[in-house]
């Protein structure tokens, strides 16, 4: 047998340079290098392969593998308070000098004091209205190059890191794999929509058209002929607890087969996963690493915490229903990226 | 030069038979078989090879090559009335032996007594009397059962053929075409999202997470311990008008770089896709081929119809901004796909 076409002869070494060179398989990988060997591990590996193995029982159409990510708490920290309340304080402190009215208005004096457990009191209505006055007002091209600039500059007080380099290493190993194994990966979190775009592909590998989130109503306007969509002080929906998988039915149209959170208001996104057919895999983080991040809430021992409750009625329905609790400080070998 | 690898015996002939029976490459053959040749054929093909030469000067990156596709009238007909209606209409057929009420009241008997005419003056108030009557009620689970058999039984009365088979094939073309190089397509559509999502996969080759439509409000429910999203008599967002845009940042959360719709409807959709830097597409199907399809529309010499608006200042602006109006009549070879 010879070859005489120039396009052959040059195929063949690199058909065989391919064959040398062909990294070992999958099976001989470490697909998760920053977990810690066990129970935990194994599930996620074990679910991959059932779920992607052709002509198995398990088998799932790669555009049906869905996988949902919370985002404060399960793929960043959401201590000592949520990155997109950080954010808010910030955008207040800069507004302020145009708003001496606040130095004695509840809630905005907390804010610009630092006053984090009164403001925490105020709840809700109060975050509405913090989040009125910083989020709304400007077009959404507006409010994402205040945030993308936000990202460039903000640090956290504790790690003294972007927050955006502070993504759990163990969850992008986890979504690298599902990704590699054809899973679309979608987060689904209470934080605002739009606050979490400008950073979701670049920190977590996720296009903004898989993110689901919380957000206030947006306007079609023509302003000196350009068409713009303004930001109004109203809430559009809020992507939390039952607000999950109308979240989820609504951007996905879909049943994950794969969710992972870490307080109660991811329950019901898991229980909804869990009601489909065939297999699942439903995870909670469990904040019990003190030393290389925090451990707070109920079901770890630790008062009550306004950011993110892992109560002890969770800990008891994952038992319950067979979700797989992420131990922090036994699971993860490494908690976040190494510094650039 | 021998080969002794079996691996390597094997790949050769592999390797030669698909160097021979290769297809011609992109630029021999043609992309859009169903289009005539003409300018708006010469207008997509140009545009799609500028945003995907790596390194010219309109080059896109594959993760922001966005086309919005409006559905009714835009990928398949909308005449003689929506197919969401004709949904509609046979369901309130079936249910009205449970409603004797209904042979008296209005605009349920104006359906029943298919007086379309009557039906269409009622508006958009008598419309969602309809759809909350027919599309709330249920899960979300029931719901799209109630849309898939209807689907696989419903004829359209003049072409008597299933709805499904009736997806335009020069715009099928132009969505596989846009996909073989890298464009993410979606629906937007003022129609119900839990009305298009049971087909857009099977017909339009658009998974649910990339369809956004109008949607009545749904609510997370355990009934009899099972996790349901019940459907509520309640309007949640209407994608239309200044709602598309709302919807594409909603859903998408990034601008489109071409747009194609076929009604006034459509008209901010284009205007928002226009508004980005860079090169844009934006286009609009034109119904005006009586023969094979539709000529309806005040822009087609017709009088106004209440299934799709193609006003004159609609044509219009399509002059002045630059829009491609697409001929059914002359730009497209063929209508529909061939018969099964």
């Amino acid at each position: 047998m010879t070859f005489h076409s120039p396009l052959i002869r040059r195929a063949i070494p690199v058909l065989v340079a391919g064959i040398l060179l062909a990294p070992p398989s999958a099976a001989q990988t470490d697909p998760l290098p920053s977990w810690n060997d066990g129970a935990n591990k194994q599930a996620i590996i074990a679910f991959v392969e059932a779920v992607t193995e052709e002509g198995g029982p398990d088998y799932v159409a790669p555009g049906d593998r869905i996988a949902t990510f919370d985002n404060d708490g399960t793929l960043w920290p959401e201590h000592p308070i949520y990155t997109q309340l950080a954010f808010a304080i910030d955008r207040l402190k800069a507004m302020a000098p145009e708003h001496p009215e606040w130095q004695n208005t509840e809630p905005f004096k907390f804010a610009i004091e630092n006053d984090m457990e009164a403001l925490a009191k105020g709840g809700e209505k109060g975050f509405m209205e913090i989040i009125a006055a910083t989020h709304a007002g400007m077009s959404t091209a507006d409010f994402e190059k205040i945030v993308t600039d936000w990202y460039k500059t903000a640090r956290h007080p504790r790690f003294d890191r972007a927050y955006t380099d502070l993504a759990y290493q163990p969850m992008l190993d986890l979504m690298d794999y599902l990704r590699a194994n054809e899973f679309k990966t979608f987060i689904v979190s209470g934080g605002g929509i739009e606050f979490m775009r400008p950073m979701t592909e670049a920190v977590y590998g996720i296009p903004t058209e898989q993110v689901v989130g919380s957000s206030i109503k947006t306007k079609f306007e023509m302003v000196d002929g350009k068409p713009m969509l303004m930001r109004l002080p109203e809430v559009a929906f809020v992507d939390n607890e039952g607000g999950k998988p109308v979240g989820i039915n609504a951007h996905i149209g879909k049943l994950p087969i794969a969710a992972f959170g870490n307080t109660d208001g991811d329950i019901q996104m898991l229980e909804w996963t869990a009601a489909g057919d065939g297999k699942r895999l439903m995870m909670l983080v469990f904040h019990d690493d003190a030393d290389r991040e925090y451990a707070y809430g109920p079901a770890n021992g630790e008062p009550e915490t306004h950011f993110g409750a892992f109560t002890q009625a969770l800990m008891d329905q994952a038992t319950r229903s067979g979700w797989n609790v992420i131990s922090m400080k036994n699971d993860w070998a490494t908690i976040f990226p190494p510094m650039k």
